[in-house]
């Protein structure tokens, strides 16, 4: 029986590209190209400072992706453009489907775990339809290591105090399914873009296209 | 005084994209996307790999990420074109100044360190025609890690039995200089791609077009 419920934040619940728009106010025609550079960067980003052993919070290092992006598109990022859109991070656009499936899940113990700092994942999700179903938000921060280390899931499960099995892990990136399956969470990737199967020696125990999913598995 | 010049290999002596061709034989019209795909993804299973302490050597990462590639651009991979395919990563060319550079730095010990595992690695040197001025071949695969984990450059400073400061690494991957110069070493950036300065608070010392800087930097 699953006692917790735990959603990643940033391409799961909230749409990283949803920033688009305010790109695209800034840096005319160069929205969709500099939104899809600053996530990769920043996914990059992530992986290279944890490697090397240089741990930043979840702003700084969002804010180094945000003016690599900018220089890889050609686009002069002021002071002004940099607020605005490290802002514009803070009000990200739940995907459609997301407060209708959380609001009938209120029987379980709902969790966000992201690699978001406090600052970037707290505003996000109080500014949100969502805050009222989330019981707790937990951030890796809180240890300085980013998921998809074992480190980071160990803190999410003592924060939690359950067993591993007790837990459904749910993210739309493959890189943290892959780090939750293999840390022992039972998860559910979340396949928003219809991405194929990893070609690793770990999986997630199912595979959705949305959270709707989440309602078959309730059921079954 | 340096005293060890030391290459990455794959993207730094080697073109990985020089598969292009033998992709596009098996795959016609694909060869360009697939090969693009592969070296994407085997960098991100390194990373993943590492991060979530499940390594396996280099030609297993290499064939799980071209098993990806082929699923993500639509592609059938039969055995027989896996191990063609697979064979070609053992044939890369190199890129058109190395020779020439190599064979004027005779005077400087020079060392390949390389993620590849010895059965990947090894040939590739040996049927290439650089493998008269290299002196020794270096794989992270002797201690399980991949490059840039700090570990995986200690592994190598410990077998050329030199300080950090003798060694002087050239990669033109970024995130292979950024652990190199975190860990130590003196770095030049090959930036064959013309990418834009990491903006990271870590940067190598120096930044070449190609190898060819090189020379410049001998007679500095």
């Amino acid at each position: 029986m699953v006692k917790a419920l735990v959603f990643d934040a940033y391409g799961t619940l909230f749409d990283v590209h949803s920033v688009r728009d305010e790109c695209n106010r800034w840096f005319p025609d160069k929205g969709e190209a500099i939104s899809q550079t600053w996530r990769d960067k920043q996914l990059n980003y992530f992986f290279l400072r944890q490697l090397t052993e240089r741990y930043k919070p979840f702003d700084q290092v969002t804010k180094e992706a945000l003016r690599y992006a900018c220089k890889a598109n050609e686009a002069t990022l002021t002071s002004e453009a940099e607020d605005a859109l490290m802002e514009a991070y803070r009000n990200l656009e739940l995907f459609d489907e997301v407060e209708e499936v959380l609001s009938v899940l209120g029987d379980k113990r709902l969790v966000v775990f992201s690699n978001g700092s406090p600052t970037m994942i707290d505003p996000l999700i109080q500014r949100s339809n969502i805050s009222g179903y989330i019981d707790e938000v937990l951030s890796a921060d809180e240890v300085k290591q980013y998921k998809p280390v074992p480190a980071a899931y160990s803190y999410a499960q003592q924060a939690l105090g359950l067993e591993k099995e007790d837990i459904l892990f749910m993210s739309s990136n493959p890189w943290d399914i892959t780090g939750a399956s293999s840390y022992g969470f039972r998860t559910a990737w979340i396949n928003r873009n219809g991405l194929p199967k990893e070609e690793l020696d770990i999986q997630p125990e199912v595979e959705y296209d949305s959270l709707s999913g989440l309602l078959e598995w309730k059921n079954s």
